[in-house]
């Protein structure tokens, strides 16, 4: 409950960060891309295939230093629905491996639609006498601008399967402040979206003293992150934004506890692409990743310690 | 441009309404769960196959006096990555038959990862010399919390490739007023989301005065519908919630203009398990379909009069 097992893997790891698997097909070495292109022409097949190929490799090499791997959606849905098979397959094997996985979906609907998404992310579906798990995530980035009407119907999946949310609260972008910094009678939109997490989570609390309900709060903005880390104690963060988007782990550390917990931070792109940026050989790209998560880890826990 | 495309097919068809396209498998007849089940045993593969069959007759059914489907995502993602290889099936199927379609999934993101959820839904893919299309709707829901920076990358597939969207403004849900309602600088959260939509849309207005950033604003509120619709002149309406969610044909004509433009109205359970309701042999789910379509249409233009 309350993000408990996740939690424990970053305790086990000493590791407060998430690998964001966005692998948008430039990403994928040329030599994997081909591999595909030859066995299945030029087709979503094959940008699906090479996309879960490169997924694999980076999951292997991380698996016992990182806690967790967030993929997000968009890049799969964009290959159709061949790309939402790399999905599915990227977080059963995640989970084979032994990681805690975020789906970044952002979803966001109300009543018997939100049960649904529930049910493709975090839940089962009957067909026939067999209960399946289409997607299997332990936890599912959503959007709360619907209110309760979308959350609620979350909650069940929380308590009875021991899920996790994160709702949107203040994201990393520029453009951020146009409407989550407008206030509303003195409180800014972002604030008020995180109390209601408090309140939404308030009977999933864990054994660490945090939710199932989680928010999105992200390192470009250090201030309003060790504001809502004092006003909302029993909801755990996902920080967005560190590295490519200019957060750093400085920054970060406000996202966190007097225990070094509280939060996990992204990273996306410099992982996944850290095999361009060192310039080695783009076989070793699922290597230089590690490498990379390494020094992610080392840079955060310069500033966080985890008791 | 600015749901040029729409409106012709409203004025062609004289009726300002779409077909919401939500299949949960219980609405699928026995019969046709059965048939599939029968064929690829009790899996998520069959519960897609049956969601295809059952829509495509729907479709065939109505495509002569509806403008439009809104086939809504969840409902496709409870079944994996079979269920989205329905949505696309359904999607290009409608095409066929001359619908314009709206795919509902308030998807929301930034930057690059807004883009790829622009070429999902809108646009299209590069796999080595291949251009793709992944599921090639001609509008999507998006949800705006986010700011410009998730609406700017979706206007350029509004401009270059003459798609549509439709931005969350005032939901149709009894929750929708926990956040949406609430006032900056005396100005309610969803007014502010429309302004943005007038702003967002600016320069993609269309023949008919409608730029291709749309609103959703739900038919349960018809105040607020009637207040959107002079407060934001260029904004193109999608209305839920009429019938099953209680929104009255009376009520949903706040949304139209002086000429019965400016607004389609969806409807969703009503139209899919009419049989039901009727108590019709279940293998007329389709004929029944059709017939609920055509009393909303008669129900709706009896406020509304399309000039």
């Amino acid at each position: 409950m309350g993000f408990d097992r996740l939690i424990a893997k970053i305790k086990e790891t000493g590791n407060p960060s998430v690998v964001g698997l966005d692998p948008k097909l430039d990403y994928v070495p040329e030599f994997l891309q081909k591999k595909y292109r030859d066995e299945d022409g030029c087709s979503l097949q094959a940008a699906a295939r090479a996309i879960f190929a490169f997924n694999k490799a980076i999951i292997d090499e991380i698996c016992d230093i990182v806690p967790a791997i967030k993929p997000q959606a968009a890049y799969y849905e964009m290959y159709g629905w061949n790309g939402m098979k790399a999905l599915e397959d990227t977080i059963r094997y995640a989970k084979v491996r032994g990681m805690f996985v975020i789906t970044d979906g952002k979803r966001n609907d109300i009543g018997a639609t939100m049960q649904a998404y529930t049910a493709a992310h975090l839940g089962s579906v009957m067909v026939g006498e067999n209960e399946l798990e289409p997607f299997g995530a332990d936890a599912l980035t959503v959007n709360g601008y619907l209110g309760s009407d979308g959350i609620n119907p979350l909650l069940d999946a929380c308590k009875t399967r021991d899920k996790g949310i994160f709702v949107l609260v203040k994201t990393s972008n520029p453009s951020s402040g146009e409407l989550q910094d407008q206030l509303m009678d003195g409180v800014p939109l972002y604030a008020r979206m995180g109390d209601l997490c408090e309140k939404w989570g308030a009977d999933t609390i864990g054994e660490y003293g945090y939710s199932a309900v989680g928010a999105v709060v992200g390192a470009t903005y250090p201030a309003q992150l060790r504001e809502l880390r004092e006003r909302l104690p029993h909801t755990f963060f996902l920080v967005p934004g560190y590295g490519a988007q200019g957060g750093g782990a400085e920054g970060v550390a406000g996202a966190f506890d007097a225990n070094g917990l509280g939060g996990i931070v992204n990273s996306s792109r410099a992982i996944m692409c850290a095999y361009q940026k060192e310039g080695c050989d783009p076989r070793d790209f699922a290597k230089a990743a590690r490498r990379e998560a390494i020094r992610m880890r080392d840079d955060i826990t310069g500033f966080v310690k985890i008791k």
